[in-house]
Formats: structure tokens, C-alpha cells, sequence
């Protein structure tokens, strides 16, 4: 069953002492050039450096000892995996990742760092999913899905639940939309926790299957998506698609000079590094998609894990 | 006169309705690699992006109307030129920039965002020493010097007065060296506001005038200095020397290749931005040039203006 109030709220106190209730930051500058107030959630500063680490840490102390004695397992290529290896890692499991071989080096490093145990394999779904099942097989751990599970999409609404604790009055919340773990999560903290708030998701247009599917009436995943908000490839599942459905009032998409262009923009006014996911809403903003002119609006930060000498500036 | 504590204390109250008391940053990882506590006091995140806000507007505030009329006046290749046509802004005054023409183009931006009237000459000190004399003499407006000046000293040491308020039992604290106005004001700070501190400095090998000045009894200025930290190019002068001379405990000196790693370091794992001069401090700890294990330490990071678009990592 989808999430209720006090699922978010058991969440929210679940991981309370492993991770961090990330700062919230404005800047007159931007507050200026879009006349009205944006207020950012930094899950950049998050434990792992991105949201994740919230559905993961959620997810990893629902199990119990005897469940945990053969690890955790999941294919990602990226914040959810070095997630799900800190989590693990705190409960003393073992933490399976399947990684595609052309991952992102940093992420690499980070899972490394929090002692999961890589396998890497080509970068197609199919290589990913064919490798994970092997590894479930052989270890019998438990699978932990990045988004299509309802302790994950909980414990990602914990963040814009701890940004409406601090700003209630918020008239609009965005976040951008890739699986849609993430954005389940804040529609559903904005459905409890705020007040006539509207939920506004932006999504790469090279990546835009949750736009198609919101509108379209139908789930339609994306095929061969590009873009270079690389933790927004994936496609909607069967469990957040619906909450998005019901919850969230408005999808637009993105062009990648938009991303980049907004991505630049906070990081020169605001001195923090964010990656090009996390600025694909101020995207939407600039590029006109939205217009939140005197409304006041919170903008989910989803991460900052970026390799630094790859950037996209020009 | 040096300034002395009551002067400190009054440049904070003058420039609290105008800056930020800026947040200060722990890091976990950090932490654990150096085996001790280590506080950021992040002035990246100041007005303007840098501590050089504290300084110019403590000076800005205390002119009068009259004196104001003609205007003020600098040659600053980078944050002081941002930060005292922010602070004149904001009186109202004109602000004349003399600027080598080979300055860092977000530096130029900041200038002409906040309304100062650049003059562009050859970067040499001579050139802009030369073209400045003569704009003051053209127009009768105020010199405001980006260091060698009492006013400027006092603004700066609001820093460390404020990460001591917050952190009072530090043990050591440590910030970079150019031209030495934030480090006088560091130090003036440590010996008021501060017990048992120690106060270390880092400067860069190819820019270490300070180094040798402090050590070899006798300033001598930077012959043509090399260093990716552009903030630290200046030398020290006869207000800042003697301060440092007095109150600071050692002067260390780091290389290129440790101030990239150090920079890199603070922007993967805080994921903020900062500039290389802000990383000198740091450096000097990675290359174990100061021994912090197990004693508290407070380091200012000095700014966040950054060409994007080129960046030392490898």
C-alpha cells in the first residue's frame, strides 16, 4: 500500500540517526532574477552525497538480523548503489552492487569506500538485471529496488517532509523525475505535510517517459533515453507511477543547454556542488516551463556527486 | 593603530545588517582522514563570495556622506574589487575599479553586476598603481586598499570571531596568506576572542613572501609569484606585517600539486565550491606540513570565485 502519513513520519524517525536533515539555502541573486523566493533542499550535503541514502537507509533497517545475514542487493549505476552499501555497511550486512561498466567513476569509488562488493557488467538493462539475478541466486540476498519499492519512495519523501517542517507556507515544490522515487516521495510529503501546495516535476526531454506516461495515460517507459542528468535515465515503475498519477499536478521537460545553463547557475551564485539532475527544475524555471513568479517554491537538490573532470561548463 | 578588541567588535555590529554570519561546515570524512575535528568557516558562501565583503564594508560604512561623494577607489585583480563596489552600492557611491586585463572573468562580471566602473590596464603592479593615481586624482574619489589598512584588517577579523563565538574552545586555527589582511585580522581575533589558540599560516612555495618575511626578521616582498591560488599573489605590507609578526605562531608553505589535491578534497567531499586559495590550509595538513591530529581546528575558507570553465583537476 502506497505510503501514508504515518508510514512517512515512521520513516522519518527510522532514520533520524544515520543521516543528515539537510540544510536549506537561498540566494538573493536567484531570489532576484526569478522575482520570488526559491528555497533549496540540499541533498547534495546528504550522507552519500545525494537523497538516496534516505529510501536506502529506510529500506535496510526494516530488515531484520536474520534477513540481513546474506547481504543486500541491487543494480545501479549510481547514488543508489553507494547508498545502499553506507546503509548496509552501518547494519554490518554485506552489500551486493551491480554496476554497469561504464559507471561514473566517482560513484565507483564511493561504493568501494562504504565496503559493497562490486560486480560490474555491460551497461544494458538486461546485462543488469540478468547479472543481479545471478548474484540473488547465488547469495540469496535481498534485492533492494532503487525506486519500485514502497520503504524506498517513504523514505524519500523524508526530505520534502523535513522541508515543509521548516517552510510551511510553500505554494509550489518541485523535483525532478527519473524512476520517480524521488518524486512519489515529495508528492506524497506535499499531499500530508503542506498546504495547497502544487507539485511540479521537470524531466530531461531527452529522457521524458514520465512526461509521456502523465499525460499519455498509460506507463511508457523510455527507450534509449539520453541526457546528461545521468541519474534521471531511468524509467517510472509500477509502484511510483500511480502515486505520480494521483499526486503530482504538472511534468514539463527540459533541454540539456537548459540543465547545463541552470547547473552553472548555482553552482557560480550559490557555491555548491550540485549535479546536472539536481538542476533540471531551476532548468525548468529558466526555460520558462514554469512560472513561479511571487509564489513561493522549494526545489529538491537531489545530489552533488559529480566527476569534477567531466564537467559540462562551457 | 591595530585595531584592537572593542574596534572588532564594532566592524561586526557595522556590517551585520549587510553580510552573512556565514555557516560553518564539518565533514565526516574529513574528519576520519585527519583524526581530529575540523570546523569550515565558509566565507565562500559570504556576499560578494568571499571574507574581502567584511573588510571593504567595514571601511565603506565608516566614511562619511561628504567623503563619499567623489566616490572610492582600488586596483584589485579580484574579490576586493567585487566586495567594495558592493559595499559602495550600497551607500550609494561610486565605485572605480582598476583591474589587470587579464583578470578572471566572473571577478570582471561580479564588478559590473554590482554597478563598479572598471578600468582596465597591464598586469603589472606598476600599471595599476600608475592608472589608479591618476583616477584618484581625476576624480577625488576615496582609496580603499585591499589590505594595508586598519579598517579593512578589523573587517576581516570578524571571521574568526565569529567561528570562535561559535566554537570557542579551538585549538588552532588556520587561514591562507597574501597580502595578510585576513590573516592579521585572524590573528587579532585568535589573541581576543580565542584561548590557547594557535595560529598557523599557509602560503603558497611560489608565493612565499610572508613565509620568508616572518622568518627571516624583515619584509621582503613576492618577486614575480607563481600559484594557482590568485587570491595569494600579493605580498604582505607594513600595517599587516607587523601584526602577523606578533600574534601568529608559524608560517607554513605547500605546493601546487597539494593545493589542487586539498581543493578537490573539500569540493568531492563537502561539495562546495571554493577557490585554490581557499584550499592553502588544508594543503598544508594533506602534506603534513602542520600535525592537527586530535586538536580542534577552525580554517577560513577564504572565497568561492572560480572560473568554471577552468578548473585544475586532473
Amino acid at each position: 500500500m502506497e505510503p501514508d502519513k504515518l508510514t512517512i513520519e515512521q520513516a522519518a524517525a527510522r532514520i533520524k540517526p544515520w543521516l543528515h536533515n539537510t540544510p536549506v539555502l537561498t540566494n538573493s541573486a536567484i531570489n532576484r532574477m526569478f522575482h520570488t523566493e526559491i528555497f533549496f533542499k540540499c541533498e547534495n550535503f546528504q550522507k552519500a552525497g545525494a537523497f538516496k541514502s534516505r529510501g536506502a537507509t529506510n529500506a535496510v533497517f526494516q530488515l531484520t538480523k536474520n534477513e540481513l545475514i546474506r547481504g543486500v542487493a541491487t543494480h545501479s549505476s549510481g547514488n543508489h548503489a553507494a547508498a545502499l552499501a553506507l546503509a548496509a555497511a552501518r547494519r554490518g550486512a554485506r552489500a551486493y552492487i551491480v554496476m554497469p561498466e561504464n559507471s561514473n567513476k566517482l560513484k565507483v569509488k564511493a561504493v568501494l569506500e562504504y565496503g559493497g562488493i562490486i560486480t560490474f557488467c555491460e551497461p544494458t538493462l538486461k546485462a543488469r538485471e540478468d547479472t543481479l539475478a545471478e548474484i540473488v541466486e547465488k547469495t540469496g540476498a535481498v534485492e533492494i529496488h532503487p525506486y519500485n519499492d514502497y520503504r524506498i519512495i517513504a523514505g524519500q519523501a523524508t526530505a520534502a517532509m523535513e522541508l515543509l517542517s521548516e517552510y510551511p507556507d510553500l505554494e509550489i515544490i518541485m523535483a525532478p523525475v527519473g524512476g520517480g522515487g524521488l518524486l512519489s516521495g515529495t508528492a506524497l510529503a506535499a499531499h500530508y505535510f503542506g498546504h495547497n501546495i502544487k507539485v511540479i516535476a521537470a524531466e530531461p526531454a531527452g529522457a521524458n517517459d514520465a512526461y509521456r506516461s502523465f499525460y499519455g495515460g498509460s506507463f511508457v517507459p523510455s527507450e534509449s533515453p539520453k541526457t546528461i542528468a545521468d541519474g534521471l535515465l531511468t524509467s517510472l515503475g509500477p509502484l511510483t507511477y500511480p502515486i505520480i498519477k494521483k499526486y503530482v499536478d504538472q511534468i514539463v521537460t527540459v533541454s540539456e543547454d537548459g540543465i547545463r545553463e541552470a547547473m552553472q547557475l548555482i553552482w557560480e551564485r550559490m557555491k555548491i556542488i550540485i549535479e546536472p539532475s539536481s538542476a533540471v527544475p531551476l532548468a525548468a524555471i529558466l526555460e520558462k516551463k514554469v512560472d513561479i513568479a511571487d509564489k513561493k517554491t522549494g526545489i529538491i537538490l537531489s545530489g552533488g556527486n559529480v566527476d569534477l573532470t567531466a564537467l559540462p561548463f562551457k
